[in-house]
């Protein structure tokens, strides 16, 4: 402790909650604030408690937003026949930035993990499994992470929805990432990379 | 941009305010509150807030305190005849923590860098000058950072303070930092820790 001022103290201790913020780091980010840019810490203090009041789960999709249904969801222009299933926000954010979808989001915000007693409420699957059911949708693409639990969340998913009628289920490509370096890519993606191998000519 | 939540997006903005949060921490920063800290993230808020309207520097040092005079300042216990200059909020945690020193800081907040407007007012070493003129200090620590404009600083200070009585003036001895292999110490740091050496037994 600083022995100077409590405040200080209890400052560098509050943002100790952001992550990858350490005693150090935070010391360092109470002091930035203080001595240079307390401007921006006071927009900061505001915006973070507007957003903690007022952004909850899109009741569709479940991402973040401040409004009912969040911005993607009420975009009429999105596919609404094409359904990507994520664990987190985050997965959305960089699926997004690859301009290569153009469907609705569900974020589960985990995975299945019973020793932390996640199971398939806590990503509300019912309410996907309803959504599939009553909307007209035509593919759903399960895009959880390719963890084990990631798999796993999959499989669950997979067992329940792949009796409906008409409805595509999909997975992400797995392979060798692009830039990638064969010598640095790891066992089991060449694993995968070689038996999903794609077919350049056949044998005539 | 996100596209999914104006105020989350504010809020990723925000937090870039903090000294090395880029876009990428921003984002996991603020979908981390959002999605498993909400009261921490809350209290930040509100800490902050305070910490930036309360916090201000101490008329005496210059550290920071919400009180008119800092925990350091008004300890009886300390020496009072001592006085330590540093540069940085930081320097005054870094030696507080040696637990080698009981006397009192002084606090310049920078160092002097003409190309960015810094000059002796800014430092307020004219409160510091007549600090030392006016009470009873026995011994100037000039520890300013071991870099060319804190060297430059403390030549600065010391033109200034030599020619007054019953003065010592003394800075941190520089050499081989603890626990540091000689390998991968800088030709610089080498130099000094030689001709600075000390002497374990005199010849005969």
């Amino acid at each position: 402790m600083s022995k100077v001022s409590p405040l200080l103290d209890s400052l560098i201790e509050a943002l100790q909650c952001l992550p990858g913020v350490g005693p150090k780091s935070a010391q360092r980010m109470a002091l930035h604030l203080l001595e240079r840019n307390k401007n921006a810490g006071l927009i900061l203090a505001n915006t973070l408690e507007e957003a903690l009041e007022k952004v909850d789960k899109c009741s569709e999709c479940r991402i973040f937003t401040e409004s009912d249904k969040c911005q993607i969801c009420s975009n009429e222009k999105r596919n609404q026949n094409l359904l990507c299933v994520v664990e987190s926000v985050s997965d959305v954010f960089a699926i997004e930035q690859s301009n290569q979808f153009n469907g609705h989001y569900f974020i589960l915000h985990g995975h299945l993990s019973p020793i932390d007693d996640i199971g398939p409420d806590e990503l509300a699957l019912s309410s996907l499994f309803s959504k599939v059911e009553k909307n007209s949708i035509e593919e759903v693409i399960l895009a959880t992470g390719s963890t084990l639990e990631g798999e796993t969340t999959s499989h669950f998913i997979f067992d329940y929805l792949k009796d409906i009628k008409n409805l595509k289920i999909t997975k992400l490509a797995r392979g060798v990432p692009l830039g990638g370096e064969l010598e640095y890519v790891d066992r089991g993606t060449i694993m995968h990379a070689l038996s999903d191998r794609q077919v350049l000519k056949e044998e005539n």
